[in-house]
C-alpha cells in the first residue's frame, strides 16, 4: 500500500542546507511536515529552521541510514547529489523525489541535451566533447564563437568558457581543466526566459506564469514575473515543461530555462529538477510557492493553484549588497527574503528581494 | 546607542512554544533572524522551526539566563508571562517587546477595561467583583443576563460564566472558584469584529482591514476580511487602535477585539498583546501578515504595508478537525497552515485554513 499522500505529521528529509532546502523546511512546515536536512556543513542555513540536522556526506552510509530512520520521503535542494546517495536511500526503502532518472540526466549536459530533443524539447545544436581536436570538429558545424562546458558539475557560470575560434580550440579546453565537455552553438536570443512547473504522484501538470531572466556574469540577477509574452509563447513552454515531466516520469518542481529566439521559437537551455532561483517570485506572487508546490508533489498531495496575486520583479543579493538591508526594510513594495547565511563572501547568494506591483488586468 | 534595528543574523527571543511562536519563527527566518524558542514543553511544534529551544519554565532563572545569553530582543506568543520573567530579562538587559505595561494590563480584565476607557476606547459597563455580595449590587446597575470573568488567565472562554439572575449571583461566584473577577453588562452587539494593528519603535502605526468575527462555544471559528464595513466605522477602529497603542507606548501587533452596536458604534471587548488568531488571515491576505509585522517591530524596523492581496475566510481546525486534511489538501482556493501538533485533543487549535477569493473592486 503506497504511503502518500503523506498526512501532516509525517517527515521530508532533504539533502543539502542552503537556502532552498531552508525555504523547502519552511514550505513543509506550514502544511504540518517536519523536515530532516542532511548536510556535510556545520550551522547549515536550513537546519536553523528545521526539525533535525543530519551532519554527514551526502554518501555517508550511516548518515543515509539515519536519514532513512526519520524521514518518509527524500528530496534534494541540488541536482549534484551523488547517485550513491539515492541508490542507499532506495535500498533502505524510502523513495527519492525527483527520481535517479531526473538526477542522472540533470547531472550530464550531453545527456540532458540528448534527453531533451528526444522529448521533443528542442535546444541550440549541440557536439560531446573528449579532445581539443573534438572542438575544432564540433566547430566546423556549430560555427564560432561556441560554447565549452564540463558534461558535470558546474553552476552560476563556473566551469564554461566561450571558444571564439578554432584558434582558441586548444585553450579553451585547457580553461575548463581538459575534463569531459559539451560545446554549445551560440543561441541568438532575444530574451531568456524560464518556466517553473511541477507534476504530482497522480501525473497531473501544473506550470507558473512565465518569468523574465537577467544573468550577469552567469549568475541570475533578475527575474520579472509573470513575464510580458504571448498566449502562444505561454503555450509553447508548458507544452516543452509537460513533454519534459511526463518523459521523466517526474514528482516535484523542475525549473526550465529558456531562449527565445527572433522567430519566437524557445529553446530550452537547462533544467533543474529541483526548486529555482528563477521561481523566488512565487514566495510573495502567488497564492503557492513553487517551495509548498514542490512538498506537496513529493509528499502525493494534489497540487496547488499557480494562480499569480502580484506582479514581482525578484532581485538577488549577492556578496555584500545584503548589507543594503536597512534601506530594503524601509521600502514599502519590497519583501525581503535573507537567508541567514553569516558573513557575506564575494558573488554569495545571500538572499533576494520581491518588489511586488499590482497585476495588469 | 541602541541595538535597534536589529540586523539579519541577529536572534529574536520567544517565550511559548505554540503555533503562534511557530508562525513567528517562520517570519523571523524570512527576515534572517534566528529564533530562540523558551518553552516548558518537551516537542512543541515552534521548537521544531527554530534554530534553538530552552526547555525551562517561564520563571526559571537559569533557562532565562540562558535566552539572554542567545537573544538580541525577547517577545511572547500568549499574554499570561509571569512578571518575574519579564523583570528577570530586564535585569539581564534583555528588552521585552510588547513591554511590562502592555503585559500588566492584559493580565488583568479590570485593569484593562479600566486602561481602555482611560485611553478613549469605550468598552461595555463592568464591576469588579470580590464576592457574591459584589455581583448582587454589581447587577442592579448593569442588568442581568451579565458576564462574569475571573480578573486573570482564562482564555477561549475558559473562567467565564453567565449570571442569569440575582438568584444566580452565589452559585456563578462558584462557577468560577471564587475567583477575582469582573462583571461585564450585556452587549448588545450587531456583530463582532476585530482590528489587527501594530505600532513600530519609531512610534508609526498600522491598522490591517477589520475582519469580522465569529465564536462558538467561546472558542474563534472563523474570521472573514476584509470585512464589509463603512470607512467610518473603520476609521472608528483605526482611533481606537491608536490610542490604545501610543497609550501603552507599545511595540510589536495587537489584537483588539470589537462589539459593533446597532447605532454603529464600537466597543472594546478585549485586547490581545500580540499576534492574534483573527490575524491568520493576513497570512494568505497581505503582502505582509501580521507574524512578519510583530517581528518587524520587535526587531525596530519600519513597518510594512497592511495591502490586502485577496479576500480571504479564515477557519480554525480545532480538535478531529484536522483529520479532513486530505478534503482540505484537494481545495484549490484553501491554503493550510498545520501547526505539527501530533495527536488531536477536542477542541485543541490544530490548524487553520485560509480560503481566498479576488478582493472586490
Amino acid at each position: 500500500m503506497s504511503i502518500f499522500p503523506l498526512p501532516p505529521g509525517s517527515t521530508i528529509g532533504v539533502l543539502g542546507g542552503g537556502q532552498l532546502g531552508r525555504m523547502l523546511a519552511m514550505a513543509a512546515a506550514r502544511l504540518g511536515f517536519d523536515t530532516v536536512i542532511l548536510t556535510p556543513e556545520a550551522g547549515a542555513c536550513a537546519s536553523r529552521v528545521a526539525a533535525r540536522t543530519i551532519a554527514a556526506a551526502y554518501d555517508d552510509p550511516e548518515g543515509l541510514d539515519t536519514l532513512a530512520q526519520f524521514a518518509d520521503v527524500v528530496t534534494f535542494e541540488f541536482e549534484n547529489v551523488p547517485a550513491a546517495a539515492v541508490e542507499g536511500l532506495a535500498a533502505l526503502g524510502v523513495e527519492t523525489a525527483p527520481g535517479p532518472l531526473a538526477l542522472a540526466i540533470a547531472q550530464d549536459r550531453v545527456d540532458e541535451k540528448i534527453f531533451l530533443n528526444a522529448s521533443g524539447a528542442p535546444t541550440v545544436d549541440f557536439a560531446a566533447i573528449d579532445s581539443a581536436e573534438d572542438i575544432l570538429a564540433a566547430l566546423d558545424r556549430l560555427g564560432a564563437p561556441a560554447l565549452l562546458k564540463t558534461r558535470r558539475e558546474g553552476y552560476d557560470g563556473k566551469g564554461q568558457t566561450w571558444v571564439e575560434s578554432h584558434a582558441d580550440a586548444a585553450a579553451a579546453f585547457e580553461r575548463i581543466g581538459r575534463a569531459p565537455a559539451i560545446l554549445e552553438a551560440r543561441a541568438d536570443f532575444v530574451r531568456e526566459l524560464s518556466v517553473i512547473a511541477a507534476r504530482g504522484r497522480d501525473g497531473d501538470i501544473v506550470a507558473y506564469p512565465l518569468g523574465e531572466n537577467h544573468h550577469e556574469g552567469g549568475v541570475l540577477r533578475r527575474t520579472s514575473a509573470p513575464a510580458e509574452v504571448s498566449a502562444a509563447l505561454t503555450a509553447q513552454a508548458q507544452t516543452i515543461a509537460a513533454r519534459i515531466l511526463t518523459k521523466l516520469d517526474y514528482v516535484g518542481v523542475i525549473g526550465i530555462e529558456l531562449f527565445e529566439l527572433k522567430d519566437g521559437q524557445l529553446l530550452v537551455n537547462e533544467i533543474a529538477p529541483r526548486v529555482h532561483n528563477t521561481g523566488h517570485w512565487t514566495l510573495d506572487g502567488c497564492e503557492v510557492d513553487q517551495f509548498e508546490q514542490h512538498i506537496r508533489a513529493v509528499a502525493g498531495w494534489p497540487l496547488g493553484p499557480v494562480t499569480p496575486l502580484a506582479h514581482v520583479e525578484m532581485e538577488n543579493l549577492l556578496g555584500s549588497e545584503i548589507e543594503a538591508w536597512p534601506t530594503l526594510a524601509r521600502e514599502a513594495q519590497a519583501r525581503v527574503w535573507f537567508y541567514g547565511k553569516g558573513r557575506p563572501r564575494p558573488g554569495r547568494k545571500m538572499g533576494h528581494v520581491n518588489r511586488l506591483r499590482p497585476l495588469k488586468d
